[in-house]
């Protein structure tokens, strides 16, 4: 059972979360918590930080931000003794929950989790700090924003679970987003492969990372309300749902922003040398579209709206290097994606969704694909349109509105 | 080098306390820094706890107030290497830093000192986190309130150092209080003995644990202001002094209340029995005064004004297994101490103190005394003028009154 920074917020909510792990060992089963820092309270420790220095040591940033997960884990551990549970705190040293050294972004080596075991065995629940390892050298490190749903995973498969829920402030994942498609169903059973590209193309609910490591090892993952008592949405083996539709969900990104480089040459290397220019700044949509009358051709890709500007500086200081006549820009522009693992065997969904934005006005710039996903770019005003037609086309839409937050 | 709540109070104090840490070590010193957790932290910490569960479990309460100073450390270390020194935190589990299974007020078993001098070597500042440790069993312990003293002597003795200063909000040790005795001096050097008289009587410059941990390792403590520049007071061995005034300072403690059996039986065991109802309650100091006419007599003492009512209680409730007529008790009364080792050689001294307070007309109700200390119990309200006429009598005034804080 993991749980959030905001299902632990305060005392109130960490006693719900108390009633929540009772209620599941009532029935049986053995139980390891992973829980996030009390909201508010990494960005806080984060902060001093920055304030002591902002380019400080990344292994006393580890240091300092864990603390927020320590102070979970005792609160809560505190709280399932007093409601007469055997329970007790585990930190990221104390499992051990190994890490690589890329301190406040470490990858997971190895996790030790017979002491958990040897604990289940008698009677105790597990309450782990979730965001933290540590190193082989026994420093504390991080796994980054975010990665507290990745601990959970990775513990889950340490402790052989059967299953691993993620308690959330939402009650499940979505055919869309609720706030811009009322109509947006609760999702019963998704496939890790679905999760992922939905997670990927940013809807929220799950670290990518996450659903990717859960997917890796078929961990079963359950996406569920910490505060109403609901079924939840289950991330599991494609094979293990019945019925699938063609098109799960429709995810959208606002986070895009365009750039074409106009009449590069066309010859071998070119893109490579453009990609070289512009570094460690990630690259999302490529299409190249070659002019038929003379020898050069025009680039276009997507990168996040983060490094808009830091893109266009590094690649107009290698204008000559590249060689292009011009570049066309636009960070008015957003994403929108559907998603299924029935279009493996379907046809004809592409041009569904062409024909449903192209009968609305709405001109698509950018085309990418995958075997279970189509993503177009589009100007960031059409967002809602294009999303809420491709929800009712593709038959996801609930009979009845979801009740506005 | 250790440093106090106050100083590390927020991140201007963290930075005063880097550049004191640089001026040592630009002397040429190997460094290892003690910090507490920022000023009003532990309090919230301990208050999360309680909210939790008034009877929370003392492991996990370790667990989440040891975080206190693991931000600190971490904090100090990035401060530190912005000022371009080599440095690193330890944690109580780092070091190690081994204490007994008493979690909330663990003893100190065993400290390796190893990997912090090895950082030495490699001319590597130890940031090392006061008042926590590790049990055998691998959970994190604390040493109490008021530990980070007795952590930093004890860590100043396995990495062999030369001394161990203590910074605080003070400037040194004097011979009373100042806001009482605005005639009080900074004491130069006074011996460790003395020193544990002061501090056991109500001086709280240190915790009276860490003084008689460094005077059973002869460990020279100095405390000194981490705001000002002065020499501070050097804690040391008594051969270490070459002069000695008789009387060194006057303590006091208005955490006093007094508590007289009237008319018990004067029979062997007696004294037993009355101790053994209050439990574990603190008694400090005892007289018995028999009345010549009769075989009863009067059995006066002193607990903590915490303990007060609940001794009182305890007291009338074996009112009739210990046989006595009538309690007279007072809570306004207070303990006032003349310290110092020249008392072992010096005739008269006692002579002095009665005669002085009996010059003033004030009544001493129970005496007490040691071989380097008597105290009085008297009527709270004389406590300032029996401090400064001692303080006064026993040569021990400045020639000028300290400036108002």
């Amino acid at each position: 059972m993991k749980f959030g920074g905001t299902s632990v917020a305060n005392l109130e909510r960490i006693h719900n979360v108390a009633r929540l792990v009772k209620e599941q060992v009532d029935k049986g089963d053995q139980v390891a918590v992973v829980v996030s820092a009390m909201s508010g309270e990494t960005n806080r420790l984060v902060g001093l930080c920055e304030e002591a220095f902002e380019l400080y040591d990344a292994q006393e940033y580890d240091t300092v931000v864990s603390t927020g997960e320590q102070v979970t884990v005792g609160l809560l551990a505190i709280v399932l003794k007093k409601m007469g549970l055997n329970a007790r705190s585990w930190l990221g040293w104390q499992m051990p929950f190994v890490t690589s050294r890329h301190h406040s972004r470490a990858q997971i080596e190895e996790i030790d989790g017979s002491d958990i075991i040897a604990g289940f065995e008698q009677g105790q629940v597990a309450v782990c700090a979730g965001f933290q390892g540590v190193t082989p050298d026994s420093r504390i490190s991080t796994l980054g924003r975010g990665g507290s749903d990745t601990s959970a995973v990775a513990l889950a498969i340490a402790v052989q679970a059967d299953q691993c829920d993620i308690y959330t402030d939402v009650d499940g994942v979505y055919t869309s987003d609720p706030r811009v498609v009322p109509r947006a169903r609760k999702i019963d059973r998704i496939s890790h492969e679905e999760m992922l590209e939905l997670a990927s193309l940013g809807a929220k609910v799950l670290q990518t990372r996450s659903v990717s490591l859960a997917a890796r090892y078929d961990m079963p993952l359950r996406v569920l309300s910490s505060l109403e008592s609901k079924p939840g949405t289950t991330v599991c083996k494609e094979e293990d749902i019945m019925e699938t539709k063609v098109v799960s969900g429709v995810a959208f990104s606002r986070d895009e922003a365009k750039i074409t480089l106009v009449d590069i040459p066309d010859r071998p290397g070119i893109a490579s040398s453009i990609f070289n220019t512009l570094g460690a700044i990630n690259v999302d949509m490529i299409v190249q579209s070659r002019t038929e009358t003379d020898d050069t051709t025009d680039m276009t890709f997507t990168v996040s709206r983060a490094d808009y500007s830091r893109a266009l500086e590094q690649l107009n200081s290698a204008s000559e290097e590249i060689g292009f006549q011009q570049i066309d820009s636009d960070n008015a522009v957003c994403k929108v994606s559907i998603v299924g693992t029935g279009m493996k065997s379907a046809t004809g969904v592409a041009q569904t969704m062409f024909r449903e934005l192209a009968a609305k006005g709405i001109n698509v710039q950018v085309i990418s694909t995958s075997e279970i996903k189509i993503s177009v770019l589009i100007a960031e005003e059409y967002l809602e349109l294009a999303v809420r037609c491709l929800h009712t086309a593709f038959g996801l839409d609930a009979e009845e509105a979801v009740a506005a937050e």
